[in-house]
């Protein structure tokens, strides 16, 4: 593998270009902003690897692509998304969202990568792809069979990837899939997640007159802004329990392997605590109750509310719209659909139904075994690259499409080979990169393969 | 008073060319935006009627434009305001808010006015002026002193007049008052209103982590879209009731000549919820108990909200801050500074200290008799331009700084001589006044000046 890690070093010029080149397309897909464009970059790239490439798309979703190289007993389903979260609030951003800038970190001498995308999920995509070029380069074929499936919506909830997977059955059997995240913890310890959470999106959007009022109408005229804050305080109360009735009826509590493995996962309170600025986390657990809480709970969680004014100073006015953007993160055995429906009749049963609901995503969790053969492997694969264990997650808190694209086949799922750090702000302003993550997540890949051949 | 009529007539371009270019002047008080401009724009138009015109200013307050003309045995005191409030949201104007356009309204051959402040409160200050400057050309001298007094900071809560108003009590002692609105009703009803509700304005501000987080973290991670939800919810419930402790104690019912006041005021409940767009009137309320609950009743109301993505789509984020901007509008004699330490007593008392109070404005309500000279004037003016008695509303259910310019002076106060109309959508997009009312205020105006000497 010498000369694999050798050709990496010769090769850094190059593949910066690329991913620089994949960071400057802006690719949101919440807005649908420059889809179609980063599907033929990114195919366009696979075919440059000397894969066999596809653009494969149901009718109003974004493309996939699906690009297949190599060959041998085993094959290997790599799942990551070109799409990347809106860039929003763009004034704190220091540098444009979609212009790469590597600046120094506050550790002396950490370039840091700073763009939209990099860490969730522009930095893995390419890492993956160019660790098998520069295999093919330097140990010749590839002993197994790698099949890229690059999807351009994970970031609204991959709302057609459940009909593209029925469709394309065919195309996601293997016998493990990396998923798309991987990188260390808090502590710098790798780290491997053996499932994701299910989501359930929602606007609730409630009306009151027509047009904005003068504030001195509040006296008689209904305010929507008063309408969405009851009806949100009918969803949770302040000791942070759900109060939807159901909503936790199928929630599966973790059994004793994963209670095994939750006590295994090194205490990082305090650095997350002084990491996110707040002096203790929800209820106050730590340790083993708080990962927990964070792998195993289900969420309600405002993301955006908006309504009236909400520029500098004050203005009196009557609002006659208030918008609140609502998920439900979602563990075994929980139905986003049937949340969805619990949703809607909790909120007309309180008295609220004239509170729309507006869907964007549903999802369903998963959770694969965190002892197969393609963890196995890239636990091995980390060993060699990072000189350390892995701390293997059962869960991830995150959501992906791990239901149809791996568990309904049956398929172990691994995470690792990836650039994620605590500081990477994913989904926020200022998303970044460490330099250093991103080639020894390269490295790391090499040695996957080499492992799960 | 016929070569009066005739003047105004005469004068129409050169007087709407005037009020072109104060609506040109943005002035928005909330922003900090032209305030000085437009107090000079002010003063210059008082000095070209002759008036011997003072900027006075207290400590970081926007300058007040005093303007004194006329001699005689009664001294009418002219309340008006040269600022305006925020434009927001720009892209629901259908012209500019700064650039003054004339378009058909929907009653056939109605021209209507649109600019930010053209019916709150730049028309009104025109065309009083304006009416003074067409009676000196055509009537000679004034019969009364007229003391102009416009201030610029009325939509932010007048936050620097009570000081004001201590330090220039000389100027501001007269026989009457003339506040700044006036118009018809929703019944095309001319009105006389002889009070002002009071006003608490603040912002709440809940913060979370240092910055916005994956959604993912909300399992242990505070929300403070959350924090501000239950918050706001323990302010007001459903039932309308506002729920700080004290917050009702001062409040002081309607007496027997409010309630006949009250029962004199014309039903216009069918134009107004047609006009609105809504079903009915909060609590059902129609007829003689809309009018009391609008005049009587104070409000705690949300006027804007803002928290995480508020964007297109959907974006799973954790913000790190939420803020409400929240306005109480008082009525006698409920004390704004009370009521603002009842609020942050309360939030504490709820478990909210973690919640910060931004206090923007605070203002008395006011109160004055409906049957002074100043007001039998006004009901003669209206009686002689518009045909009709006028219809006599014991208070407003606007704000203003009534309490410190007249009521600590026991001066009575009137409305009217203004362009106020059900259609003018004031502190909204679109804001309008028609042309035919600016006219005939005018006229009503020479005929106040005239029924009050």
């Amino acid at each position: 593998m010498d000369t694999f890690y050798a050709h990496i070093e010769a090769n850094r010029e190059r593949y910066l270009d690329e991913l620089y080149a994949l960071l400057r397309q802006p690719s949101i897909a919440a807005q649908g902003v420059g889809i179609e464009e980063t599907a033929r970059l990114v195919a366009d790239r696979l075919e440059r690897l000397g894969a066999e490439v596809k653009l494969l798309q149901v009718p109003g979703g974004a493309p996939v692509v699906f690009g297949s190289i190599g060959r041998g007993p085993r094959t290997l389903l790599i799942y990551d998304h070109y799409d990347v979260q809106p860039p929003e609030p763009l004034d704190q951003w220091h540098s444009p969202p979609f212009e790469p800038t590597i600046r120094m970190g506050e550790e002396a001498g950490t370039p840091l990568l700073y763009a939209r995308g990099v860490a969730d999920n522009k930095g893995n995509t390419m890492l993956r792809i160019q660790a098998v070029e520069s295999w093919l380069a330097t140990q010749g074929e590839l002993p197994i069979r790698i099949n890229f499936m690059i999807e351009g919506e994970e970031e609204i909830g991959s709302a057609h990837l459940e009909e593209f997977c029925r469709q394309h059955a065919d195309l996601l059997r293997a016998d493990g899939c990396l998923w798309e995240t991987g990188g260390v913890n808090a502590l710098e310890q790798p780290t491997i997640m053996c499932g994701a959470k299910g989501i359930c999106y929602v606007e609730l959007v409630a009306r009151g007159a027509a047009y904005d009022l003068h504030s001195a109408n509040a006296t008689v005229v209904p305010n929507p802004a008063w309408r969405l804050t009851w009806a949100l305080a009918t969803l949770k109360g302040p000791d942070e329990r759900v109060l939807i009735p159901g909503f936790y009826d199928r929630v599966r509590p973790p059994d004793e392997a994963d209670m095994r493995a939750l006590a295994s996962i090194p205490d990082d309170d305090e650095a997350l605590l002084a990491d996110y600025g707040i002096p203790q986390f929800l209820g106050g657990v730590r340790g083993v109750e708080r990962h927990r809480a964070h792998l195993f709970n289900p969420t309600c969680t405002i993301c955006g509310l908006v309504s009236g004014y909400t520029g500098q100073g004050s203005k009196t006015v009557l609002p006659s719209e208030a918008r609140a953007k609502v998920d439900f993160r979602l563990v075994p055995d929980q139905d986003p659909f049937e949340i969805a429906r619990l949703l809607r009749e909790h909120l007309d049963a309180q008295g609220f139904s004239d509170i729309e609901i507006v869907q964007f995503s549903q999802e369903h969790p998963a959770r694969a075994p965190s002892d197969s053969a393609v963890v196995r492997a890239m636990s091995q694969a980390i060993r060699e690259t990072y000189g350390q264990e892995p701390v293997i997650y059962p869960t991830m808190a995150g959501t992906g499409p791990m239901y149809p694209v791996c568990q309904q086949f049956g398929t172990p799922v691994t995470s690792g080979a990836g650039t994620g750090y605590q500081g990477s702000l994913v989904h926020a302003p200022n998303e970044n990169i460490r330099l250093d993550d991103y080639w020894r997540a390269m490295r790391c890949m090499g040695a996957f393969i080499k492992a799960f051949a």
